[in-house]
């Protein structure tokens, strides 16, 4: 039928919407065909036609959800920036601000989280989503580190090579960094300021970046 | 009766470990008298003596769960150890270590966290845990700021008032880079190196102080 196919796609979306606010309220497990249909205000074979069963509804609503949580954006003055330390640091800051500001992505991310614990399934996707993440940080965590090694070194110099800067533990750091702090902040809002967690992060990536210029 | 107190208490943490098992197993939402008695092998009756009803055994099981998750634990090695920034670095390391070794903790952890978005008092205790534990690194962080700052300070320094170091933003990063650590570690082992993760952190802080000293 010709013309169908977009309101078709806006009704996935309506259903799929639905699901995100049942489960945002009620938690994942609540997240049935009946709940979601009602929530849309659709019939139940409706939701079966485009989702076929519970499992697919669970499956579709982790995927926004992730890509919610676990999607590196770059905003468009961030875009700009071509020092990779100052590069790093405002990903931190539209990162840590961005996770922190809706608790319920956040919320429903750890949920899931916790599923992964018993369904490999959902563990697999997080995972997975989680290892994006650290990859989507690792290429200015990598301009960053070449970078420094390039700083010359006057005699004396005490690099240790335990603590040898790495792309990939210094991205997996940013992560632990953002996911830390919208852990904190979403439970506990009054009493964590992201704003000031952010300028201590700030500061220690500022120190990585001096502290190879003064060894 | 004399002589019967023990015998008592020890029953009780026989419970606890029980409820520990079935939860860590199947989930908190899993945690029934019946489950527990089962797992005990004791009788419905001798849980419910003990712990009154079910909501009672959640609580106590939450507070162990905190307990391992939440509390910060400075080894004797640690507790030698009298510059700031070395006590730091290895009360980071040993916390890391700690809260990524065992899955089951970290993932109780996360699991109550999950069920404190519907439930204010479970909520309420998680973030007083997570605040407790900020307050309990920023005695060691309180003590970094305050030497960085005795740091007397060539002319033509760049000290940025924005970034100025708090304890507390400090503390709150701490807990991050500890949490954040746990979170990838758990869901994906294999692809998360938690001795690199301590590595660029370490930097980081390194960084932190050597940034100061060179301002």
């Amino acid at each position: 039928m010709p013309g169908r196919k977009a309101p078709e796609e806006y009704r996935r979306k309506d259903i799929l919407r639905a699901a995100y606010d049942v489960a945002a309220r009620h938690g994942v497990e609540a997240l049935t065909v009946r709940a979601v249909a009602g929530r849309a205000a659709v019939s139940h074979g409706t939701v079966l036609f485009h989702f076929n069963r519970r499992d697919q509804l669970i499956a579709s609503l982790l995927d926004s959800v992730l890509d919610a949580t676990t999607t590196l954006r770059v905003p468009a003055d961030v875009e700009r920036l071509t020092r990779p330390a100052e590069r790093l640091r405002a990903l931190l800051r539209a990162e840590m601000e961005r996770l922190s500001s809706d608790p319920r992505h956040y919320r429903l991310f750890l949920e899931y989280w916790a599923l992964g614990v018993r369904n490999a399934a959902i563990r697999r996707r997080v995972s997975e989503a989680l290892h994006g993440y650290r990859r989507a940080f690792r290429d200015v965590c990598e301009a960053l580190t070449r970078e420094e090694r390039a700083v010359p070194r006057p005699s004396g110099t005490r690099m240790n090579g335990r603590l040898a800067p790495t792309p990939d533990g210094l991205a997996e750091v940013a992560v632990s960094l953002v996911h830390g702090c919208a852990l904190q902040a979403v439970i506990d809002p009054k009493a964590f300021s992201v704003q000031q967690h952010f300028g201590s992060a700030a500061r220690m990536l500022d120190g990585h970046a001096a502290g190879a210029l003064a060894r």
